[in-house]
């Protein structure tokens, strides 16, 4: 008689660490670990870390996941993580991945996320909207007619690199006036330390404070942010726009004078809600959960999963 | 024994003409003719013109066509005209547009030109591209995934007014920097005028002027216009931009320096092809037809029609 193993390995592999979890049918997450990606190892070294990872949490399982599922960087199909510059990897297959021998599915980082904002978090029910993750750096995930959106090759939602100043600062990529360059977390605290003239400075202090370059470094992030969200609206006419990532934990500083700036922005249409991420730093992990479902012929599952993780992130 | 119809009826209604024709299951335009839009008269007087013109077209048949297909501007269903300023309209049945009794569907003008270019034009092949008619004003028909893309509510694709620059002219959407103030046809013309202090000017002169003022009016005009595209190509990674409308007519002078200036604003990707659009003024019509296929339950009609109009329009 065969069984269905009632779990699935899920993996979100960032550049800094990789978040892993055992996921059941029922979107119970069974275990949660995180580790340290050993970026400069090497491309071979990181697949290698990734498949002790797999292995480690299948064997705390009963060793036989019905499915993998990988959140990836980069540029990713289903059964191929074709290139990957922060982790030099290209066209490595997903099976090597995992000595288990059973499925894998891949997908690309953010929109893995959103994926998993989409069946199990703020956009639930909603077919077309922007889940736009605010970290380190900008990228976002298209949720397009129900499902992610990746554009013909792979490379959309490239929102931190449009032109919102086209006479702006230059950006790390080379460009100028980029959104992210403006409105990461990473560029507001150097944009203000830089102005301040101190060593460092956070995101977290920038919001808050009262000194008026904090003030006029943040106001420029929020411009920046609408300008691009006034772009996107327009274009793509998303039901909803759901922020995530660290800066997203500004709450109503954010929230608010984003809000209002994308209405003034916006002549002849209304503007979308502006919505909170529901799934914090675990949406990578439990959209990789859906992935390794897929993989296992469960597609179905996920809508009916009870996912609450705005109060403590599961990995921690 | 029933026999159906060789033909549909199709029908462009545009702000001031409409185009319609007869087109049969092979793609061949049987007839095509322009009639003014009564569009002074009031809201009922456009539909019934519609309904007399579809009466005359298809009485030019053999009366009995085997469904109509309709494109028309603003907010659009498959079976109701939801909303359009500049007609009045508001909540029409697609059947009020005839009295024949046979199947209609509608879509909306530059989506169903998009549809045209992606099923019989520059498109073909392509699942996922833009589609930017520059005319009087400025709208984009997104395909995506091998159909045009209207978003969450039918409003997407309105490019005409990012904002390329922040704190640029003043749009007449109210808006500043938008798109279309720089780069329509009518703005390029009315640009002109306005700094070179003549009545009016039409875009084919600045184009092709050898004047200082015609050349910066026109370099703005192109910035504007790449500024855009790479915002189009960074989000949504289109495998091609098929640019159409009385100003691509331009030919070389409008794509080989948006060509140049778009390849310079994307450091970390290539840009997509610039096609011209290989329809002209006939892609709205010829999109309609395809839709008029698509009410008589047609809808695999069109990928081997052999539609070749770059030469010569065929409604004049």
């Amino acid at each position: 008689m065969s069984h269905t193993p009632a779990y699935v390995v899920a993996l979100d592999v960032g550049g800094t660490s990789m978040k892993g979890g055992l996921v059941s049918e029922n979107g119970v997450v069974l275990l949660s670990e995180r580790r340290p990606t050993p970026r400069a190892d090497g491309p071979e070294a990181v697949v290698t870390a990734i498949r002790d990872f797999i292995g480690h949490l299948a064997e705390t399982g009963d060793g036989n996941p019905a499915g993998v599922g990988l959140a990836v960087p980069g540029l990713v199909s289903e059964d191929t993580a074709l290139y990957a510059a922060n982790l030099g990897w290209r066209d490595i297959p997903a099976q090597d991945f995992t000595d288990l021998g059973v499925p894998v599915v891949l997908g690309h980082d953010v929109r893995t996320g959103g994926l998993a904002e989409s069946v199990l978090g703020a956009g639930r029910g909603a077919a077309d909207f922007l889940f736009l993750p605010i970290g380190t750096g900008i990228a976002g995930a298209m949720i397009v007619d129900g499902a992610p959106y990746g554009g013909a090759a792979g490379w959309s939602g490239e929102i931190g690199h449009i032109p919102v100043f086209p006479d702006g600062e230059q950006c790390a990529c080379g460009q100028y006036g980029c959104l992210e360059t403006y409105a990461s977390a990473a560029s507001v605290g150097r944009r203000y330390a830089q102005r301040a003239g101190l060593e460092n400075a956070k995101a977290e202090q920038v919001v808050v404070s009262d000194d008026p370059i904090a003030i006029e470094v943040w106001d420029e992030a929020v411009e920046a942010l609408s300008l691009a969200l006034a772009t996107y609206t327009l274009l793509l006419d998303p039901a909803m726009i759901v922020l995530g990532g660290g800066l997203s934990q500004a709450g109503p500083a954010l929230f608010d004078p984003v809000r209002t700036r994308l209405v003034k922005r916006l002549s002849f249409r209304e503007a979308p809600p502006l919505l909170p991420a529901a799934l914090g730093v675990d949406a990578g992990m439990l959209g990789a959960a859906l992935l390794g479902w897929r993989a296992a012929g469960r597609p179905d599952l996920g809508a009916s999963w009870d996912v609450d993780v705005r109060a403590a992130p599961l990995v921690s």
